[in-house]
């Protein structure tokens, strides 16, 4: 699945809203995360799960700042990537079927504070920005 | 997975704005399947896929009407889907991946229009909700 130019268009159009919220919108994915799908939390020790924990704020921050990096470079979202790539694949080694369970959380999260912005269209354009971004992040698993 | 009481206490809570919106809310949920999972439309032939299309509307609303029935009586979810439960497994025999497109869709409409009532718990909830009638749906396929 590739990104044709509306979609990337649609994602330029609505990220600012999401990289300006970033440690609130991917806490609050995060946590809609580990209260849906529990067996998210087993990659996450000595974590502290409760809504807007100091934790998820820091996760969340992270994890929505390495979206708004590949935003930057859509045409080459694997440079962006790479790094992280070689993370989930050698190092973390997360179940790749969690990858869809965040992005289905993080569509949500846009769909509360964005509802006006979340066109069928762009909602499109941005499931298939977090599929590109799963599939490469679990690219080098072996 | 089954409904705990808390999950059918948060159902029963935020299901009226849904029920009152059937038409809307159906014809939007599949609206958006459609428009993100194009593969979904192989079961609709001769459909009108545009956006508020009388086709949307009437499927949508015999969707939710059907969600709701099965929130009436929630202690009992496969009495109420017992028709169609042998329907889809002996006529329609849709892809069973496909509920959870449009369980995936029912969500982020709610998200759009209830986005206060959509707590973390409550999505939670829904979320085993669509679940538990997904896995109704397919129950008889053989």
């Amino acid at each position: 699945m590739t990104l044709n130019a509306d979609d990337k268009a649609h994602i330029r159009a609505i990220w600012p809203s999401i990289a300006s919220h970033a440690e609130q919108y991917g806490a609050e994915a995060l946590h809609r995360m580990f209260v849906c799908h529990p067996q998210t939390k087993t990659y996450f020790p000595n974590f502290d799960f409760h809504a807007n924990s100091a934790h998820l704020k820091n996760h969340g921050k992270k994890v929505v700042n390495a979206l708004t990096d590949v935003v930057k470079h859509l045409d080459h979202p694997e440079a962006s990537l790479s790094h992280l790539s070689d993370l989930h694949a050698f190092t973390l080694r997360v179940d790749p079927g969690n990858f869809a369970l965040l992005s289905k959380n993080i569509l949500v999260v846009v769909a509360v504070h964005h509802s006006d912005q979340l066109t069928a269209e762009t909602h499109q354009s941005l499931d298939k920005f977090l599929n590109v971004v799963s599939g490469l992040l679990t690219s080098k698993y072996r």
